[in-house]
């Protein structure tokens, strides 16, 4: 529904508002493990200073799942209850995908972050204005795209044949990602419909996977590794 | 150095500033690592609630630090440089007292971190006022002793078992406390000599580790675990 008030095609008040806490709902759980996962990823930093950054931004991440869940309670929702169906996929993602030292999570965290981010904000434009705003304010970088670049580079400056192994890492990162994205629009008919009803039809999803798949590259480049 | 200005016996303007910068640097990093153990802690929650109530904590703890790390550097003081020194006694404590599970968690929380904060407390009657000030105000119990208290007096409750590997586990984080205390004793002329100068004579040094055991035995019962 735009902020004219129309529904995505196929879609009832029903079904948009479960699909509404479904695109909310999933954000939160990925905000707070965002925010476990950077706290985390502190404690590999190689110096105090790189700690005390890493912390504020997983601060800054936990500051959106209370933005979100906020939200949420607002509309009468049980956050806990709604975040539910997104813990295994989330859990399952992060799992597979801890990262082995310090670029590993820097890489992670730009790549795999950036690419969720740019889905979430596709997604943002089949919703309501209020809905869209809170998506695209707690999807806003905190700073830490430059703080991630900056370190990659340097490294790989410093040592060019990491750029061949955090490459391939990258790759595992969007397949992994990909496939719990996949998992999570099967059983998740509301938000899947979301996507598909607010593009219209096929041909506009593989155009959104496109542009995503072309930011993604742009990322990669960023980080002076090959796509 | 009270308000009024006085050194404690045996230390000069120098040793004086060593002691302060060293008591503001250990509970900097301790901190930092607060932070880091209670989001990772946040992963045994056993639901998104309690999750969520010990990411609440962990921002807290963060917000502490940096208040440190500004005073730190207000001070003409590096502040990665003035932690270095407790890096490795804080980490290793942590390293040798990960909790198995989400309950050893919290009691390590409460009867670790209120331990700690009792004699952190203690110090600070022997410095000057704004540093005091700012002591008390980091060491101000976050919501987390009310939190963690009746998480584990709910599970003893339910499996009164639960009571004594809790109260071995208590004992053990102490000691281990005391080791890593020691250690940054022997290792920290000014702050060791702050503790006994401020306090005046080793007499008064047995009377406050018997200040700090009576209050730790109050933790344990509060807990319900014989102490």
């Amino acid at each position: 529904m735009g902020s004219t008030g129309e529904l995505p095609p196929g879609m009832d008040e029903v079904s948009f508002r479960a699909a509404v806490t479904d695109l909310l709902a999933v954000l939160a759980y990925g905000e707070i493990t965002a925010f476990e996962r950077l706290a985390d990823d502190a404690r590999l930093a190689p110096t105090l200073d790189d700690k005390a950054a890493l912390g504020q931004m997983a601060v800054a991440e936990f500051g959106h799942f209370r933005k979100l869940q906020t939200r949420l309670a607002a509309m009468g929702v049980d956050p806990e209850e709604a975040m539910g169906p997104f813990v295994e996929p989330l859990d399952a993602f992060h799992d597979s995908t801890a990262p082995g030292d310090w670029l590993e999570g820097l890489v992670k965290a730009y790549v795999g972050d950036g690419f969720a981010a740019d889905f979430y904000r596709e997604v943002a434009e089949y919703v309501d204005e209020p809905t869209r705003d809170l998506v695209l304010e707690v999807l806003a970088d905190s700073g830490h795209s430059t703080f991630a670049v900056d370190r990659v580079r340097a490294a790989i400056a410093e040592e060019p044949a990491l750029a061949g192994r955090l490459a391939l890492w990258a790759r595992r990162l969007v397949g992994e990602a990909l496939t719990q994205a996949q998992r999570i629009a099967i059983e998740r008919d509301g938000l899947a419909r979301l996507i598909v009803g607010g593009s219209g039809d096929f041909a506009e999803v593989a155009r959104l996977l496109s542009r995503l798949t072309d930011r993604h590259s742009e990322r990669m480049s960023t980080l002076g590794l090959s796509g």
